[in-house]
């Protein structure tokens, strides 16, 4: 696919999976090596990942998503995130992973599968992202900041309601 | 380009641009496009574009570029971000910008352009974002974070020296 349509092909997926169809780790491989080949603040290399295609431990992360969401995903891809400081005070963590992240999505895309941005539902106060990183037996100085589910989507992925270009993108001067 | 491709042959580009070929219209819209394609958290879509193909504002913003970067640039795209709540106190807008700066990153190369994504440079204590920000009216509410150079190389782009896959990335368990 062209890079151009698969971005704007790509939305977050919060249908159902098919949930036998486990993706190859030749795929697998793919996607996280598109991650890796993202930029980073003063290259700093900060973003990790663990792809989980075990059907039992896919099942463990899985029980531990309350509320749940994604129960139907064959796999998933980790986001480990590291705070090194760039240069002086100035650390770059989350726009590195973001980007990451990002070309991650789009390589799913890419190769036939869906997946969706979960940050938010996993950081919050309760801290999944926690208990997840013990499952994977993460090191105290990496935070899992993002899980990515990873599989053939059952249903079409729809984009949400955006504002109109105009309204986000000028030339030249800010509003025209 | 299949996305693959464009991912893996994205670099951030340092070299000399060739100043009078300016990007079409046509082209800067479709970054900026893929810009504004990109997630954001809750769908906020916290980050706004203003691309500058104006000779005269390209001049006036190297002018502000202390030490010089990206003198030889034909255009710009310029990343406005807003500390938008998603939801209780959390704000994803570093996420939102970083995931459609890399959209416009890949873009650039799909359309035969190279950029690089200056952020600490503009951001830092003599905050030359802010004197960005001024030249094209950005109003107060919104931060100048980025700023794209966007134009045809007139050197190769190489990618810096990576770790390897299997110090960043591992399957099921950390490590492994």
């Amino acid at each position: 696919m062209n890079t151009i349509d698969c971005i704007s092909n790509r939305h977050c997926y919060r249908g159902e999976y098919v949930v036998d169809e486990i993706p190859s780790r030749k795929d697998l491989t793919a996607i996280m090596e598109a991650g890796l080949s993202a930029p980073s603040g003063c290259n700093m290399q900060t973003t990790s990942l663990i792809a989980v295609d075990d059907r039992d431990i896919v099942k463990q992360i899985k029980s531990v998503i309350d509320p749940p969401i994604a129960q139907t995903a064959p796999a998933f891809i980790c986001v480990l995130s590291q705070e090194i400081i760039a240069y002086r005070d100035k650390c770059y963590a989350v726009q590195d992973y973001a980007a990451a992240i990002e070309n991650m999505l789009l390589t799913a895309v890419e190769l036939g599968y869906q997946s969706c941005w979960y940050e938010g539902h996993i950081t919050d106060k309760d801290r999944i992202c926690d208990k997840i990183a013990k499952i994977l037996n993460v090191p105290n100085e990496y935070n899992l900041v993002c899980i990515l589910p990873i599989g053939k989507a059952k249903s079409e992925a729809k984009g949400p309601k955006k504002k109109d270009f105009k309204d986000r993108a000028w030339f030249n001067k800010f509003g025209e």
